[in-house]
């Protein structure tokens, strides 16, 4: 693993690191905040998965979760959002390929050699962290939170894998992508055209089927342009048809953009703080 | 002016503006972000002035100043740096030109026709805000603040004017810049070679001969990069000789990003805020 930079933030370091992935088969850039605490023993991590075309930079930047980070004692960790490189395959579409890995493990031609997001985020990456920040950071204690597409891998990866975290949020997620632009021609590129090969990657086929041991947080804009492609209204529906425990938020106004998400990261921060034993 | 985007912030409201300048004489744009208490009448108004590269956009993205500023009511202006555009003149230096205006009104060629930056966040902007935010602005409480250029802008701005502005705070300014390469190479292409014709544009000088009515608050990293350029002790021996009443910090282990100046933004929004009558 490289350092690519330090910087202090709010009494603790905001890192960018990189590292060669086995698992997407390239290098990996991604971003640790570590708050003051850190300097009194490991605490608890958040992941903050982030949406199309972005870096791990975007949401380091734009979402002010150091503020909140550092007041309840929380790391973050930013991952990418796909594979990169020269050698990885992409497309013209700012929604298929690099910036827009879906969280998912491709199967399908020419994704499958780098497009491995599910298992990058799930398991190289913790393990990388454990070796390298097992001083500072617990990750025995992680919840997991996301963005639009990144929101969509935090339901995803929380729902099938709970024994991995234990909190789980998301702004603006895409809630059925099953059923969304922003999912069938992702998952069938991924994943192949038949459906039968998605597996589980729906949040709200997920809740209705699995359910969540906890509460599910989950903001979204009334303003966002995005509303009939990330299909909140199944999330609820699901959460109803359930009966999760879960306060998913209209707020009147509000868009998809970083603007958003950083009003309501403070509460999402706090939240995860709580059921990670920072309340 | 045109309005080229709102986004909900905070409660408040995030507004990108353009409008054809005519102290610039090109089109200017600039960010408004109004807190949520403008729906009860004029809030007081912060300008927040950018460095070097920046547009109006960095610190809007960056600085996280928009919690703070919803925390206590104020609104905040984020001018852009420089005049742009094709008919504007450049240079390939970062330093200089677009990007570069270092709020003086320049008076040689080629930047005489465009660069007044002075005149401009003096005199046209709070004027075209008075027109236009006549009801949610109150521009007769105005505190300034900037990050090194635009904390030379700021010191400066308001030692000539204390009549313009009631509080003034800056981080990691640019302290001294008529003995400093960030200054000099500047002062002499827009003010001229003969540094008599630079007046009043130095911070540490103006502490020394004007002196401000009430407190200055500065805080500076100590692994800023920029330390020889910025010259930081400058400033803290004019306020020493002067007996300014200032909070001049220097925070161990911070540099000159943004995760320096929004680690210390709410403490500034904050001062400002009890100056401006909203404590």
């Amino acid at each position: 693993m490289d350092t690519v930079s330090t910087n202090a933030s709010f009494g603790g370091t905001q890192g960018v690191y990189s590292h060669a992935s086995e698992t997407c088969a390239c290098d990996m850039t991604f971003a640790v905040y570590t708050p003051p605490q850190a300097a009194d023993g490991p605490v608890p991590v958040l992941w903050y998965l982030s949406g199309l075309t972005c870096t791990h930079a975007n949401a380091m930047e734009k979402a002010g979760a150091q503020r909140a980070a550092a007041e309840h004692g929380v790391a973050v960790v930013f991952p990418d959002t796909s594979p990169r490189g020269e050698g990885v395959a992409d497309d013209d579409a700012y929604d298929l390929g690099q910036g827009a890995g879906f969280y998912v493990d491709a199967t399908e031609a020419p994704w499958a050699p780098h497009f491995s997001m599910n298992s990058y985020v799930r398991d190289e990456l913790p393990a990388l962290l454990r070796a390298e920040f097992g001083g500072t950071l617990d990750l025995d204690r992680c919840g997991i939170t996301g963005h639009s597409m990144g929101g969509h891998g935090a339901l995803t990866l929380a729902l099938v894998n709970p024994d991995r975290y234990r909190s789980v949020s998301a702004f603006a997620p895409i809630c059925n992508p099953h059923a969304s632009d922003w999912g069938r021609k992702q998952l069938s590129a991924y994943l192949g055209a038949d459906e039968g090969a998605w597996g589980q990657t729906d949040a709200s086929t997920l809740v209705r089927e699995r359910g969540w041991h906890g509460e599910i947080l989950v903001d979204q804009g009334e303003a966002d342009d995005f509303l009939d492609l990330l299909r909140t209204q199944s999330l609820i529906d699901a959460c109803a048809a359930r009966g999760q425990d879960a306060t998913i938020t209209m707020r009147p106004g509000y868009d998809h953009s970083y603007h958003f998400v950083s009003t309501f990261i403070p509460d999402h921060v706090a939240f995860h703080a709580a059921w990670l034993g920072r309340g």
